[in-house]
């Protein structure tokens, strides 16, 4: 029986990132794609639980059925798993985003989130990202590298409860240096909100943000991405972090 | 000077729990407080980029300022420490939340993300909950804890970067056996989404779902909160999986 990949994403179901992705995946698989309707970047692991989800099929030929849902990449995950796949998915792809989910990115991402809940799931949930925010964006120099680690991620498990992040420089295919397996770097937006005026003279926020790196870890995947090299993090959602356990024992004083 | 306490929550601007944290907080600091206008419970980490964010003022007396935003959790700590704040808060707590947030919980969690978010932007950042969804839900149980760990929290600094997620069993003060700090359970949702049919006989989809506990594990905090303890998590926002970099080298090929 041939593969059966899920892709999901969170620029929406209209994007050409999912596009480009469906075609590889096609290569492989039978292939169902449930991706929001309208873009959900920046929607992180959030999940609708105040209204229900509706459900449009956008494409049912032989090998692909795509359908769009009016829920966040999390939801799509859940729900595709367990309403719209005949089977549990060997691979749950989400992208190819629209721009870098690398370092502290990850949280804000609904690509990633998507990817997470695969892998909560038990699954192997993968996110794919271009470093590239422009929805006319250029996926060519990405193609052959997306197909390769796809052939060799259904070849090969990845353990258990594990989500992969991969990045993609904004290079031409033979620019592309290799791959890299490393950590998510330290970094944060600062400066984030733009006070502006209405015409009535009340104000408004208009979100922005600068990125700045706390660390300069050459293994981190921001270094590795800017020497031209794809990353590869893997992803466990525990965020507990256990060295700090016992450096906090007086709290139970 | 009086410490300043930047307070929000993912529950909204009117919750009960909301205000049960205001009044524990003015006892030990200048209070302000900035939370979403409506509920957004399971907002996660997202954040508002597509339109901007507006803010109604609801209360300016003596220590205490409340805003309300249209924004979700992150949002809030972003834009009040940039905007609202007089100089950066000595502590953000984020609550108190009407329901749990242990475990893989923290991945939905509005309340978390906007304490996550606190401690990227180098504050300590806390989320309290409470294991009592009930909007009504009685706190009297919880006060006094909350009291001393804020106590505690002002005197003494927690290591830099480093967030608390901070959940209460449902019992009267006496009951509680004390703290523990400890690691989040590995556990998942799983039977997400209901079926059902509108009047028109079209299909639409609630969000469901079952707890699931992956690990039986008596320091982690599902058990420790089963055993009648508060637990305490500290929390890193890096989802790296370190044990994993080698295992996966052969993706590098």
């Amino acid at each position: 029986m041939k593969p059966l990949i899920l892709i999901t994403n969170d620029d929406g179901v209209a994007a050409k990132g999912l596009r480009v992705l469906d075609e590889i995946a096609l290569k492989f698989a039978d292939v169902i794609v449930m991706a929001p309707e309208y873009n959900a970047s920046g929607a992180s692991h959030s999940i609708t639980s105040t209204r229900p989800l509706r459900v449009r099929e956008v494409k049912n030929s032989d090998g692909l059925k795509v359908y769009a849902c009016d829920g966040t990449p999390a939801d799509c995950v859940k729900l595709a798993v367990e309403h719209f796949c005949p089977r549990q998915p060997d691979l749950v792809l989400s992208g190819i985003n629209h721009g870098s989910n690398s370092s502290i990115n990850v949280l804000y991402s609904g690509t990633m989130a998507a990817a997470i809940e695969a892998s909560a799931l038990g699954m192997t949930g993968v996110g794919i990202s271009l470093l590239n925010h422009n929805p006319e964006a250029d996926f060519s120099g990405c193609v052959l590298h997306v197909e390769k680690i796809i052939g060799q991620l259904l070849a090969h498990p990845i353990p258990q409860g594990i989500a992969l992040n991969i990045n993609i420089p904004r290079l031409d295919a033979d620019n592309i240096k290799g791959i890299h397996i490393c950590h998510a770097a330290q970094a944060r937006w600062t400066d984030s909100f733009e006070r502006r005026t209405d015409p009535q003279g009340r104000p408004y926020w208009w979100l922005t943000g600068k990125f700045e790196r706390i660390d300069n870890d050459p293994e981190s995947d921001e270094n590795r991405l800017a020497d031209g090299y794809i990353s590869i993090v893997p992803i466990l959602p525990d965020f507990t972090h256990y060295p700090s356990i016992d450096k906090l024992r007086w709290l139970e004083q």
